[in-house]
Protein backbone atom coordinates (compact mmCIF):
# COMPACT_ATOMS: atom_id res chain seq x y z
CA UNK A 1 0.00 0.00 0.00
CA UNK A 2 0.94 4.04 -0.44
CA UNK A 3 0.39 6.83 1.80
CA UNK A 4 -1.06 9.33 -0.41
CA UNK A 5 -2.75 12.64 -0.52
CA UNK A 6 -5.60 13.59 -2.90
CA UNK A 7 -4.71 15.89 -5.50
CA UNK A 8 -8.27 16.37 -7.39
CA UNK A 9 -10.69 14.56 -9.01
CA UNK A 10 -10.73 12.45 -12.85
CA UNK A 11 -14.37 12.84 -14.39
CA UNK A 12 -14.85 10.17 -17.21
CA UNK A 13 -18.18 9.98 -18.72
CA UNK A 14 -17.51 7.30 -21.03
CA UNK A 15 -16.12 3.94 -19.02
CA UNK A 16 -16.40 0.46 -18.03
CA UNK A 17 -19.81 0.05 -16.39
CA UNK A 18 -17.90 -1.29 -12.97
CA UNK A 19 -17.01 2.71 -12.66
CA UNK A 20 -20.82 3.87 -12.21
CA UNK A 21 -21.09 5.58 -9.15
CA UNK A 22 -17.55 5.43 -8.29
CA UNK A 23 -15.61 8.44 -7.07
CA UNK A 24 -12.29 8.18 -8.90
CA UNK A 25 -9.47 10.33 -7.18
CA UNK A 26 -6.14 11.21 -8.23
CA UNK A 27 -3.29 10.95 -5.43
CA UNK A 28 -0.23 11.88 -5.11
CA UNK A 29 2.20 9.32 -3.23
CA UNK A 30 3.81 11.64 -0.08
CA UNK A 31 6.02 10.60 2.66
CA UNK A 32 5.11 11.90 6.16
CA UNK A 33 5.80 14.96 5.84
CA UNK A 34 4.26 15.51 2.29
CA UNK A 35 6.69 15.41 0.00
CA UNK A 36 5.51 13.54 -3.22
CA UNK A 37 7.54 10.63 -3.95
CA UNK A 38 6.32 8.71 -6.61
CA UNK A 39 3.95 8.90 -9.94
CA UNK A 40 0.36 10.32 -9.40
CA UNK A 41 -2.00 6.94 -8.64
CA UNK A 42 -5.65 6.94 -9.68
CA UNK A 43 -7.93 4.59 -7.12
CA UNK A 44 -11.50 4.47 -6.49
CA UNK A 45 -12.70 5.99 -3.25
CA UNK A 46 -14.28 3.47 -0.86
CA UNK A 47 -14.08 5.95 2.40
CA UNK A 48 -15.54 9.13 1.18
CA UNK A 49 -12.13 11.03 1.13
CA UNK A 50 -11.85 14.49 -0.55
CA UNK A 51 -9.10 16.22 -2.13
CA UNK A 52 -6.43 17.48 0.68
CA UNK A 53 -7.37 14.22 2.13
CA UNK A 54 -4.10 12.09 3.36
CA UNK A 55 -5.19 8.73 2.62
CA UNK A 56 -4.15 4.85 2.57
CA UNK A 57 -4.51 3.51 -1.04
CA UNK A 58 -4.39 -0.37 -1.55
CA UNK A 59 -3.31 -1.15 -5.39
CA UNK A 60 -4.55 -4.80 -5.82
CA UNK A 61 -6.69 -5.95 -7.88
CA UNK A 62 -7.77 -9.46 -6.47
CA UNK A 63 -8.94 -7.49 -3.33
CA UNK A 64 -10.54 -4.35 -4.82
CA UNK A 65 -12.81 -7.34 -6.41
CA UNK A 66 -13.59 -8.73 -3.64
CA UNK A 67 -14.62 -5.75 -1.76
CA UNK A 68 -16.87 -4.08 -4.69
CA UNK A 69 -18.54 -6.85 -5.77
CA UNK A 70 -18.29 -9.56 -3.07
CA UNK A 71 -16.97 -12.46 -5.60
CA UNK A 72 -13.58 -13.10 -6.92
CA UNK A 73 -14.45 -13.41 -9.82
CA UNK A 74 -16.94 -10.28 -10.49
CA UNK A 75 -16.34 -8.24 -13.80
CA UNK A 76 -14.43 -5.27 -12.50
CA UNK A 77 -11.39 -3.24 -13.91
CA UNK A 78 -10.14 -1.53 -10.93
CA UNK A 79 -7.13 -2.69 -9.39
CA UNK A 80 -6.45 0.76 -6.88
CA UNK A 81 -8.91 1.79 -3.90
CA UNK A 82 -8.89 4.27 -1.27
CA UNK A 83 -8.95 2.27 2.07
CA UNK A 84 -8.62 4.92 4.61
CA UNK A 85 -8.19 8.35 5.52
CA UNK A 86 -4.87 8.98 7.34
CA UNK A 87 -5.16 10.84 10.72
CA UNK A 88 -1.35 10.79 11.59
CA UNK A 89 1.69 9.15 10.72
CA UNK A 90 3.38 9.16 13.83
CA UNK A 91 7.84 9.31 13.37
CA UNK A 92 9.16 9.42 16.27
CA UNK B 1 -4.65 3.06 -12.28
CA UNK B 2 -3.65 5.29 -14.32
CA UNK B 3 -3.98 8.90 -16.52
CA UNK B 4 -2.62 8.65 -19.37
CA UNK B 5 -2.52 10.22 -23.01
CA UNK B 6 -2.66 7.98 -26.24
CA UNK B 7 0.53 8.67 -28.33
CA UNK B 8 -0.08 5.98 -30.74
CA UNK B 9 -1.39 2.66 -31.66
CA UNK B 10 1.02 -0.59 -32.29
CA UNK B 11 0.60 -2.74 -34.83
CA UNK B 12 1.46 -6.46 -34.39
CA UNK B 13 1.02 -9.11 -36.92
CA UNK B 14 2.20 -12.17 -35.23
CA UNK B 15 0.55 -11.93 -31.49
CA UNK B 16 -1.27 -14.70 -28.92
CA UNK B 17 -4.66 -15.18 -30.58
CA UNK B 18 -6.17 -13.40 -27.99
CA UNK B 19 -4.84 -10.03 -28.99
CA UNK B 20 -7.07 -10.55 -32.35
CA UNK B 21 -9.44 -7.65 -32.85
CA UNK B 22 -8.31 -5.72 -30.35
CA UNK B 23 -6.75 -2.35 -30.85
CA UNK B 24 -3.60 -1.92 -29.15
CA UNK B 25 -2.70 1.72 -27.45
CA UNK B 26 0.80 3.29 -26.92
CA UNK B 27 -0.02 5.65 -23.58
CA UNK B 28 1.94 8.16 -21.47
CA UNK B 29 1.38 8.51 -17.88
CA UNK B 30 0.72 11.75 -17.60
CA UNK B 31 -0.68 14.42 -14.62
CA UNK B 32 -3.04 16.64 -14.68
CA UNK B 33 -1.12 18.79 -17.00
CA UNK B 34 -0.56 16.86 -19.15
CA UNK B 35 3.30 16.08 -17.91
CA UNK B 36 4.41 12.74 -18.66
CA UNK B 37 5.34 11.01 -15.51
CA UNK B 38 6.71 7.68 -16.30
CA UNK B 39 7.37 5.05 -18.51
CA UNK B 40 4.79 4.49 -21.37
CA UNK B 41 2.83 1.80 -21.09
CA UNK B 42 0.50 -0.33 -24.24
CA UNK B 43 -3.00 -1.56 -23.35
CA UNK B 44 -5.64 -2.51 -25.11
CA UNK B 45 -8.40 -0.58 -26.16
CA UNK B 46 -12.13 -0.93 -24.41
CA UNK B 47 -13.35 2.47 -24.95
CA UNK B 48 -12.83 3.34 -28.81
CA UNK B 49 -10.08 5.84 -27.24
CA UNK B 50 -8.05 7.24 -29.86
CA UNK B 51 -4.64 9.20 -30.59
CA UNK B 52 -4.81 12.54 -28.43
CA UNK B 53 -7.34 11.35 -26.03
CA UNK B 54 -6.79 11.47 -22.19
CA UNK B 55 -7.67 8.19 -20.35
CA UNK B 56 -7.89 5.42 -17.67
CA UNK B 57 -5.56 2.70 -17.65
CA UNK B 58 -6.22 -0.09 -15.37
CA UNK B 59 -2.89 -2.54 -15.36
CA UNK B 60 -4.23 -5.66 -13.59
CA UNK B 61 -4.77 -8.92 -15.46
CA UNK B 62 -7.52 -10.65 -13.53
CA UNK B 63 -9.86 -7.33 -14.23
CA UNK B 64 -8.93 -7.35 -17.90
CA UNK B 65 -9.76 -11.57 -18.15
CA UNK B 66 -12.93 -10.85 -16.47
CA UNK B 67 -13.85 -8.06 -18.66
CA UNK B 68 -12.78 -9.47 -21.66
CA UNK B 69 -13.51 -13.31 -21.69
CA UNK B 70 -16.03 -13.26 -18.71
CA UNK B 71 -14.18 -15.75 -17.01
CA UNK B 72 -11.23 -15.71 -14.35
CA UNK B 73 -9.76 -18.70 -16.27
CA UNK B 74 -9.96 -17.35 -19.86
CA UNK B 75 -6.66 -17.82 -21.59
CA UNK B 76 -6.01 -14.35 -22.38
CA UNK B 77 -2.50 -12.53 -21.70
CA UNK B 78 -3.46 -9.00 -21.61
CA UNK B 79 -2.43 -7.08 -18.45
CA UNK B 80 -3.40 -3.48 -19.34
CA UNK B 81 -6.48 -2.01 -20.32
CA UNK B 82 -8.00 1.34 -21.32
CA UNK B 83 -11.34 1.59 -19.31
CA UNK B 84 -12.54 4.94 -19.50
CA UNK B 85 -12.21 7.98 -21.54
CA UNK B 86 -11.46 11.24 -19.15
CA UNK B 87 -13.20 14.41 -19.68
CA UNK B 88 -12.12 16.09 -17.20
CA UNK B 89 -9.26 16.18 -14.04
CA UNK B 90 -10.59 18.75 -11.81
CA UNK B 91 -8.16 19.84 -9.18
CA UNK B 92 -8.91 22.84 -7.32
CA UNK C 1 10.09 -8.55 -1.27
CA UNK C 2 12.23 -6.30 0.09
CA UNK C 3 14.38 -5.39 2.74
CA UNK C 4 13.24 -2.34 4.81
CA UNK C 5 13.27 -0.35 8.00
CA UNK C 6 10.56 0.65 10.00
CA UNK C 7 9.97 4.96 9.84
CA UNK C 8 6.58 4.94 11.80
CA UNK C 9 3.23 4.21 12.34
CA UNK C 10 0.09 5.31 10.03
CA UNK C 11 -3.03 5.85 12.16
CA UNK C 12 -6.15 5.81 10.57
CA UNK C 13 -9.73 5.98 11.89
CA UNK C 14 -11.74 5.50 9.19
CA UNK C 15 -10.78 2.83 7.46
CA UNK C 16 -12.20 -0.57 5.66
CA UNK C 17 -13.24 -3.28 8.53
CA UNK C 18 -10.18 -5.43 7.16
CA UNK C 19 -7.88 -2.90 8.85
CA UNK C 20 -9.37 -3.23 12.43
CA UNK C 21 -6.94 -4.43 14.62
CA UNK C 22 -4.00 -4.13 12.50
CA UNK C 23 -0.94 -1.78 13.04
CA UNK C 24 0.01 -0.09 9.87
CA UNK C 25 3.84 0.57 9.50
CA UNK C 26 5.66 2.87 7.01
CA UNK C 27 8.37 1.35 5.71
CA UNK C 28 11.57 2.52 3.55
CA UNK C 29 13.00 -0.21 1.37
CA UNK C 30 16.83 0.00 2.06
CA UNK C 31 19.81 -1.96 1.25
CA UNK C 32 22.12 -3.88 3.47
CA UNK C 33 23.83 -0.51 4.75
CA UNK C 34 20.25 1.41 5.87
CA UNK C 35 20.68 3.07 2.33
CA UNK C 36 17.21 3.85 1.27
CA UNK C 37 16.43 2.67 -1.68
CA UNK C 38 12.63 3.63 -3.15
CA UNK C 39 9.45 5.18 -2.43
CA UNK C 40 8.22 4.58 1.18
CA UNK C 41 6.00 1.05 1.60
CA UNK C 42 2.49 1.25 4.16
CA UNK C 43 2.44 -2.54 5.07
CA UNK C 44 0.07 -4.16 8.28
CA UNK C 45 2.61 -6.00 10.37
CA UNK C 46 2.03 -9.46 11.02
CA UNK C 47 5.55 -9.63 13.31
CA UNK C 48 5.08 -7.43 16.09
CA UNK C 49 7.89 -5.34 14.42
CA UNK C 50 8.71 -1.72 15.65
CA UNK C 51 9.77 1.63 14.60
CA UNK C 52 13.26 1.28 13.71
CA UNK C 53 13.34 -2.45 13.18
CA UNK C 54 15.16 -4.33 10.15
CA UNK C 55 12.12 -6.33 8.12
CA UNK C 56 10.79 -8.50 5.37
CA UNK C 57 8.08 -7.01 3.31
CA UNK C 58 5.92 -9.12 0.64
CA UNK C 59 3.80 -7.41 -1.45
CA UNK C 60 1.20 -9.72 -3.00
CA UNK C 61 -2.88 -9.58 -1.96
CA UNK C 62 -3.22 -13.09 -2.58
CA UNK C 63 -0.33 -14.32 -0.10
CA UNK C 64 -1.70 -11.71 2.53
CA UNK C 65 -5.25 -12.67 1.98
CA UNK C 66 -4.53 -16.09 2.84
CA UNK C 67 -2.64 -15.56 5.80
CA UNK C 68 -4.92 -13.23 7.63
CA UNK C 69 -8.50 -14.61 6.30
CA UNK C 70 -7.03 -18.36 5.55
CA UNK C 71 -9.00 -18.03 2.13
CA UNK C 72 -8.24 -17.05 -1.07
CA UNK C 73 -11.53 -15.10 -1.35
CA UNK C 74 -11.23 -13.11 1.89
CA UNK C 75 -12.61 -9.62 1.53
CA UNK C 76 -8.93 -7.78 2.69
CA UNK C 77 -7.78 -4.80 0.49
CA UNK C 78 -4.35 -5.15 1.82
CA UNK C 79 -1.81 -5.81 -0.24
CA UNK C 80 1.13 -5.58 1.31
CA UNK C 81 2.52 -7.58 4.87
CA UNK C 82 5.75 -7.10 7.06
CA UNK C 83 6.81 -11.08 7.04
CA UNK C 84 10.05 -10.94 9.20
CA UNK C 85 11.99 -9.28 11.31
CA UNK C 86 15.13 -8.93 9.70
CA UNK C 87 18.41 -9.76 12.64
CA UNK C 88 21.22 -9.71 9.99
CA UNK C 89 21.96 -9.22 6.01
CA UNK C 90 25.24 -11.13 5.46
CA UNK C 91 27.01 -9.74 2.30
CA UNK C 92 30.28 -11.01 2.08
CA UNK D 1 2.29 -4.67 -21.02
CA UNK D 2 5.15 -2.82 -22.48
CA UNK D 3 7.02 -2.21 -25.94
CA UNK D 4 10.34 -3.65 -26.00
CA UNK D 5 13.35 -4.40 -28.34
CA UNK D 6 14.93 -8.04 -27.53
CA UNK D 7 19.02 -7.71 -26.54
CA UNK D 8 19.74 -10.88 -26.26
CA UNK D 9 19.12 -14.47 -24.84
CA UNK D 10 19.28 -15.38 -21.22
CA UNK D 11 21.22 -19.47 -21.19
CA UNK D 12 19.96 -21.34 -17.99
CA UNK D 13 21.14 -24.31 -17.40
CA UNK D 14 19.75 -25.24 -13.85
CA UNK D 15 16.36 -24.11 -13.28
CA UNK D 16 12.85 -24.79 -12.48
CA UNK D 17 11.35 -27.21 -14.96
CA UNK D 18 8.37 -24.60 -16.08
CA UNK D 19 11.30 -23.47 -18.48
CA UNK D 20 11.96 -26.18 -20.10
CA UNK D 21 11.90 -25.75 -23.60
CA UNK D 22 11.38 -22.03 -23.46
CA UNK D 23 13.80 -19.54 -24.77
CA UNK D 24 14.51 -16.34 -21.97
CA UNK D 25 14.92 -13.49 -23.82
CA UNK D 26 16.43 -10.00 -22.44
CA UNK D 27 14.16 -7.16 -23.46
CA UNK D 28 14.48 -3.33 -23.26
CA UNK D 29 11.52 -1.40 -22.57
CA UNK D 30 11.73 1.06 -25.78
CA UNK D 31 9.23 3.99 -26.81
CA UNK D 32 8.52 4.38 -30.42
CA UNK D 33 11.73 6.12 -31.32
CA UNK D 34 13.60 3.23 -30.05
CA UNK D 35 14.65 5.02 -26.62
CA UNK D 36 15.40 2.75 -23.95
CA UNK D 37 12.83 3.47 -21.28
CA UNK D 38 13.30 1.74 -17.76
CA UNK D 39 15.02 -1.38 -16.74
CA UNK D 40 15.75 -4.70 -18.63
CA UNK D 41 12.84 -7.16 -18.64
CA UNK D 42 13.68 -10.92 -19.06
CA UNK D 43 10.63 -12.56 -20.82
CA UNK D 44 9.81 -15.95 -22.03
CA UNK D 45 9.01 -16.25 -25.37
CA UNK D 46 5.44 -17.44 -27.39
CA UNK D 47 6.13 -15.66 -30.64
CA UNK D 48 9.38 -17.17 -32.41
CA UNK D 49 11.12 -13.59 -31.51
CA UNK D 50 14.58 -13.00 -31.66
CA UNK D 51 17.67 -10.73 -30.92
CA UNK D 52 16.63 -7.01 -32.45
CA UNK D 53 13.24 -7.65 -32.80
CA UNK D 54 10.42 -5.30 -31.55
CA UNK D 55 8.10 -6.90 -29.31
CA UNK D 56 4.88 -6.69 -26.94
CA UNK D 57 5.66 -7.70 -23.42
CA UNK D 58 2.77 -8.90 -20.75
CA UNK D 59 3.85 -9.21 -17.23
CA UNK D 60 1.41 -11.14 -15.30
CA UNK D 61 1.93 -14.73 -14.14
CA UNK D 62 -1.95 -15.68 -14.09
CA UNK D 63 -2.07 -14.75 -17.90
CA UNK D 64 1.16 -16.36 -18.58
CA UNK D 65 0.33 -19.38 -16.81
CA UNK D 66 -3.38 -19.78 -18.95
CA UNK D 67 -1.52 -19.76 -21.81
CA UNK D 68 1.66 -21.91 -21.45
CA UNK D 69 -0.44 -24.59 -19.11
CA UNK D 70 -3.68 -24.35 -20.11
CA UNK D 71 -4.72 -24.36 -16.34
CA UNK D 72 -5.12 -21.47 -13.68
CA UNK D 73 -3.01 -23.93 -11.02
CA UNK D 74 -0.52 -24.94 -13.42
CA UNK D 75 2.85 -25.05 -11.37
CA UNK D 76 4.59 -22.41 -13.16
CA UNK D 77 6.86 -19.48 -11.80
CA UNK D 78 7.00 -17.45 -15.45
CA UNK D 79 5.45 -13.98 -14.98
CA UNK D 80 6.39 -12.31 -18.17
CA UNK D 81 5.86 -13.68 -21.85
CA UNK D 82 6.36 -12.18 -25.30
CA UNK D 83 3.18 -12.34 -26.84
CA UNK D 84 3.39 -10.27 -29.93
CA UNK D 85 5.90 -9.38 -32.79
CA UNK D 86 5.33 -5.38 -33.30
CA UNK D 87 5.71 -4.31 -37.28
CA UNK D 88 5.12 -0.64 -36.69
CA UNK D 89 4.33 1.61 -33.64
CA UNK D 90 1.73 4.30 -35.53
CA UNK D 91 2.44 8.16 -34.19
CA UNK D 92 1.14 10.59 -36.14
CA UNK E 1 10.97 -11.45 -14.84
CA UNK E 2 14.32 -10.34 -13.74
CA UNK E 3 18.21 -10.72 -14.61
CA UNK E 4 19.86 -10.41 -11.42
CA UNK E 5 22.79 -11.08 -8.90
CA UNK E 6 23.29 -12.77 -5.45
CA UNK E 7 24.39 -9.96 -3.20
CA UNK E 8 23.55 -11.54 0.22
CA UNK E 9 21.89 -13.26 2.29
CA UNK E 10 19.17 -12.19 4.54
CA UNK E 11 19.01 -13.59 8.68
CA UNK E 12 15.56 -13.46 9.84
CA UNK E 13 14.83 -15.44 12.93
CA UNK E 14 11.16 -14.22 13.61
CA UNK E 15 9.06 -15.01 10.80
CA UNK E 16 6.12 -16.07 9.30
CA UNK E 17 6.29 -20.11 9.21
CA UNK E 18 6.28 -20.40 5.24
CA UNK E 19 9.66 -19.18 5.51
CA UNK E 20 11.10 -22.20 7.55
CA UNK E 21 13.80 -23.50 5.70
CA UNK E 22 14.47 -21.44 3.00
CA UNK E 23 17.42 -19.60 2.22
CA UNK E 24 16.38 -15.70 1.82
CA UNK E 25 18.29 -13.84 -0.72
CA UNK E 26 19.41 -10.32 -1.76
CA UNK E 27 19.51 -9.56 -5.10
CA UNK E 28 20.50 -6.92 -7.40
CA UNK E 29 19.15 -6.39 -10.73
CA UNK E 30 21.70 -6.57 -13.17
CA UNK E 31 22.18 -6.12 -16.76
CA UNK E 32 24.57 -8.26 -19.12
CA UNK E 33 27.34 -6.58 -18.17
CA UNK E 34 26.10 -6.48 -14.01
CA UNK E 35 25.33 -2.86 -14.26
CA UNK E 36 22.91 -2.46 -11.39
CA UNK E 37 19.58 -1.65 -13.28
CA UNK E 38 17.34 -0.81 -9.99
CA UNK E 39 16.65 -1.22 -6.53
CA UNK E 40 17.59 -4.84 -4.74
CA UNK E 41 15.16 -7.53 -4.38
CA UNK E 42 14.67 -10.43 -2.12
CA UNK E 43 13.94 -13.31 -2.91
CA UNK E 44 13.31 -17.36 -1.74
CA UNK E 45 15.97 -19.54 -3.65
CA UNK E 46 14.78 -22.48 -5.26
CA UNK E 47 17.87 -23.61 -7.41
CA UNK E 48 20.25 -23.72 -4.48
CA UNK E 49 22.36 -20.08 -5.96
CA UNK E 50 25.09 -18.16 -3.40
CA UNK E 51 26.31 -15.07 -3.55
CA UNK E 52 27.84 -13.93 -6.48
CA UNK E 53 25.77 -16.11 -8.55
CA UNK E 54 24.16 -14.43 -11.79
CA UNK E 55 20.56 -15.77 -11.22
CA UNK E 56 16.47 -15.17 -12.55
CA UNK E 57 14.20 -13.83 -10.61
CA UNK E 58 10.45 -13.97 -10.97
CA UNK E 59 8.16 -11.98 -8.89
CA UNK E 60 5.14 -12.98 -8.96
CA UNK E 61 3.17 -14.70 -5.49
CA UNK E 62 0.70 -17.08 -7.50
CA UNK E 63 3.43 -18.85 -9.52
CA UNK E 64 5.62 -19.04 -6.10
CA UNK E 65 2.48 -20.53 -4.04
CA UNK E 66 1.93 -23.14 -6.85
CA UNK E 67 5.67 -23.94 -6.95
CA UNK E 68 6.17 -24.12 -3.17
CA UNK E 69 2.92 -25.38 -1.84
CA UNK E 70 1.44 -27.30 -4.55
CA UNK E 71 -1.66 -25.72 -4.38
CA UNK E 72 -3.42 -22.54 -5.42
CA UNK E 73 -4.63 -21.78 -2.04
CA UNK E 74 -1.50 -22.67 -0.07
CA UNK E 75 -1.04 -20.15 2.85
CA UNK E 76 2.51 -18.42 1.35
CA UNK E 77 3.28 -15.37 1.49
CA UNK E 78 5.97 -15.02 -0.77
CA UNK E 79 6.15 -13.51 -3.95
CA UNK E 80 9.94 -13.48 -5.52
CA UNK E 81 11.20 -16.81 -6.33
CA UNK E 82 14.84 -17.40 -7.68
CA UNK E 83 13.94 -19.89 -10.72
CA UNK E 84 17.23 -20.25 -12.50
CA UNK E 85 21.10 -19.99 -12.20
CA UNK E 86 22.13 -17.43 -15.33
CA UNK E 87 25.20 -19.51 -17.32
CA UNK E 88 25.43 -16.58 -19.83
CA UNK E 89 23.46 -13.94 -21.40
CA UNK E 90 24.12 -13.76 -25.14
CA UNK E 91 24.14 -10.55 -26.50
CA UNK E 92 25.28 -10.08 -29.93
Amino acid sequence: MKLGRVRGTVVSTAHHPAYDGHKVLLVDPVDERGQITGEPIVAVDHVQAGVGDWVLVNQEGGGTRLVLTGRADGVLPIRSLVVGIVDEVDVP
